[in-house]
C-alpha cells in the first residue's frame, strides 16, 4: 500500500518494542573531511556520547553544547530522543567500543574503538564482539518482540563502504555532509584494499575485522540471535552488517530510514538494498513543510540519519502513532532548544 | 499460607518477569578473612565477572575455574544459573564498579570499585552513581512487569553492615562462612564509625559514599524509579539497599533469600528486616535432602545466599515452576560439573 509517510508498511504490530542503538567509534572520524557528525574532526569521537546522553536525558548537560550539527541542523538523535519521548519507550545503548566514557548506562561489550583500517586491522577482536553481540541478542529477545536496532558511528559510512566493497558489491555510501566527500571515501577504501588483498581475508568476520568498526560485529551478532522481528534503523553503515549477515548465511533484517537517503544520489542506496537482497522502509516527515529551516535542509541533503532517527520515526508509527503527530512531536523538541 | 518451599506466597504473576544483579567490587574483601567469595583474599575481586560469566554462558571458560566455593560447595551463581535455564530467562548484569572487565555484556554505569571505607570515601561517585541506577530503573520498567534484582559484591556484607548500623539499626549481618567473622568486621565497623563520626555525614546517599560499596547506590536508584513490581533478591547487603531506601523516603521492596539466611544465629536476619519494616520470603531447596553433599553444607551454614540465588529460586517458583521441578534442576547442574 502506497503511503506519503512510509514507503510501505511492514506489517509488523509489536506488543513488546524495544528500541537499541549501538554505539561505536572508527579513529577513521577522525580524518580531515571523512565525518561531519561533529565540530571538528576529532571531536567526532565524542557524537556518540553526546547523542546517548541527549535521547536518554533529553538534553546535553555533561558539556555545554547544542544538539545541532556545526552547520545549525538539529542533530538526528534530537529525531530519535523526540520518538523516545512520544512513545515513552527507554532506549538501550549498547557500547561496542568508545574513545570516551559514556555519560549514560549503556550495556557494554568492553570493546575498544575501532583504528584505521588503512593502517592496522580495525577491529582486532571482531569475532570476540560477534560472540557478545549474539549474548545481548538473546537478552533482548527475552523482554521483547520487535526490535528497532540503530547505530551512531562518526565517519562509519567509510567503514561500510569498505566492508561493502570487500564483500563484492559495487556499492556507493551516503554521507552527512551536503556534498558527499567520495573521493576521499574512495581514496581510504583504495588503501584499505590493498592492505587486505596482501593478507587474503575473505570470510565475513575476517572483513570486519580488517577493514570494519567495532558496531559491526556486535551487530551482527545481535540480530543473529535476536529471536523476534527485527528492523536495522540506518542507512549505509546498517546495510553494511545486512551484507555481513547474508555472507554468514544468517536472516538479513529489513532496514528502515529516511528518504533523504534513499535520495541521495550519490549513495545509489535503493539499489544496493536490492543487491543485498533486502528490503528498505523509507520515513518521510516531510521535513520540507515542517517549519523549521534547519530540519528543511534535511531535504538538500544534509545529515539524512542517524542515532536511529528513521527507524524511530517508523517504530512510533508502527506503534499507532498518527505521521502528523510525529512531525509535530519532532518539531516541538527541536523548537525547544532552537 | 503456609508452604514448605515457601515462607508465604508474594501473590505475583508476572507476564514479563526480569531477573538482573547488580556487579560491584569493595577492597574491604580483600581484608583477610572478611570475604569467602574467593581461594585468595586478593581473587575474590574476580569472583562477580566469574558469577556472570557462569550465570550468562553456563560454564566458566576464561579461565581454569569451577564454580566451587574453596570448601567444595557448588556456587549460588551455580543455583542462579539452573534456575535461568528452567525459566529460560536470559538475566542482566550490571557494572556498578568493578576490578576486573567482564567477560559478559553488562549494563554499565561507569563507576569504579568501592574503597575501604576505614580510610577513605569508599563511594565519591555515590550520587551519580544513584542517578545511573534510576536511569536504569526507567529502561528496565520499559521492559518488565517484575524485576528481581540481585548483587554480587564479595565483602559486601561488610561494606552493609556499616551502612545498616549508620543509618542507627542495631544490626548483624550475615556471612558465606560456616563461622561469621563478626570480630572482624565489628572492628572494621569501628574504624569506620570513627571516621564518618568526624564528618558528621547522616543523609543515605552521603552514608554510601562513606561507608557504602558501589552496587548500593546503584540499585537504591534502580528501585527508586522502576515501576513494576520489585522483590530484592538476597539477604544483608539487599537490606542494607532497603533500609537506605527507607531512609530516602522512597518504595521500600520485599526481599526474597534463602531459609539459611534467616536461620543464620549471627545475623539476626528476620529481626533487622522487621526493623527496616520490609517483609521477606524464605525459599527452602531442601538441599539438606536433595542428595549432593556441597549443597547440604548450604544447612549447616555455608555460602548460604549470593548472586540472586534465593530470589531466583522464588522467582521460578512465581513463574509456575513446581518445587520439585527447582530442586531437580540445580541438581542436576551442580552434579554435570561435581
Amino acid at each position: 500500500m502506497s503511503n506519503p509517510f512510509l514507503s510501505e508498511d511492514p506489517g509488523i504490530r509489536p506488543r513488546r518494542p524495544m528500541m537499541a542503538v549501538v554505539l561505536g567509534n572508527t579513529m577513521l572520524s577522525t580524518v580531515p573531511g571523512i565525518s561531519g557528525a561533529g565540530p571538528t574532526p576529532e571531536k567526532t569521537l565524542l557524537t556518540p556520547v553526546l547523542d546517548a546522553e541527549l535521547i536518554t536525558n533529553g538534553a546535553i548537560t555533561s558539556m555545554p553544547a547544542r544538539p545541532n550539527t556545526p552547520t545549525g541542523c538539529p542533530t538526528p538523535a534530537s529525531i530519535t530522543r523526540s520518538m523516545m519521548e512520544l512513545t515513552g519507550l527507554s532506549p538501550i545503548f549498547i557500547n561496542s567500543g568508545l574513545a570516551h566514557t559514556p555519560t549514560v548506562p549503556c550495556l557494554d561489550v568492553y570493546g575498544r574503538p575501532g583504528g584505521d583500517p588503512r593502517r592496522e586491522d580495525a577491529v582486532p577482536d571482531a569475532p570476540l564482539l560477534f560472540e557478545r553481540g549474539e549474548a545481548i541478542g538473546r537478552i533482548l529477545a527475552n523482554y521483547s518482540d520487535l526490535l528497532m536496532l540503530g547505530e551512531c558511528v562518526p565517519g562509519g559510512t567509510t567503514t561500510a563502504l569498505c566492508v561493502l566493497r570487500a564483500l563484492g558489491y559495487d556499492a556507493s555510501v551516503s554521507s552527512a555532509f551536503p556534498r558527499n566527500p567520495l573521493d576521499l571515501k574512495e581514496a581510504v577504501c583504495r588503501e584499505v584494499f590493498t592492505r587486505i588483498r596482501e593478507t587474503g581475508v575473505e570470510e565475513p568476520v575476517g572483513i570486519l575485522r580488517a577493514a570494519g568498526d567495532p558496531m559491526m560485529p556486535v551487530a551482527a551478532g545481535i540480530a543473529s540471535t535476536y529471536s523476534g522481528e527485527i528492523i536495522f534503523a540506518g542507512g549505509t553503515q546498517m546495510l553494511a552488517v545486512a551484507a555481513v549477515l547474508k555472507a554468514l548465511g544468517r536472516r538479513v533484517p529489513h532496514l528502515a530510514t529516511t528518504v533523504y537517503v534513499r535520495d541521495d544520489p550519490s549513495a545509489g542506496f535503493s539499489r544496493s538494498v536490492a543487491e543485498v537482497g533486502t528490503t528498505a522502509y523509507y520515513v518521510d516527515p516531510d521535513f520540507k513543510n515542517i517549519g523549521h529551516p534547519g530540519l528543511a535542509r534535511y531535504c538538500i541533503g544534509e545529515v539524512k540519519e542517524g542515532a536511529g532517527a528513521g527507524g524511530a520515526m517508523v517504530l512510533a508509527y508502527l506503534m499507532g502513532h498518527r505521521p502528523e503527530e510525529i512531525s509535530r512531536k519532532i518539531l516541538d523538541f527541536v523548537m525547544k532548544y532552537a
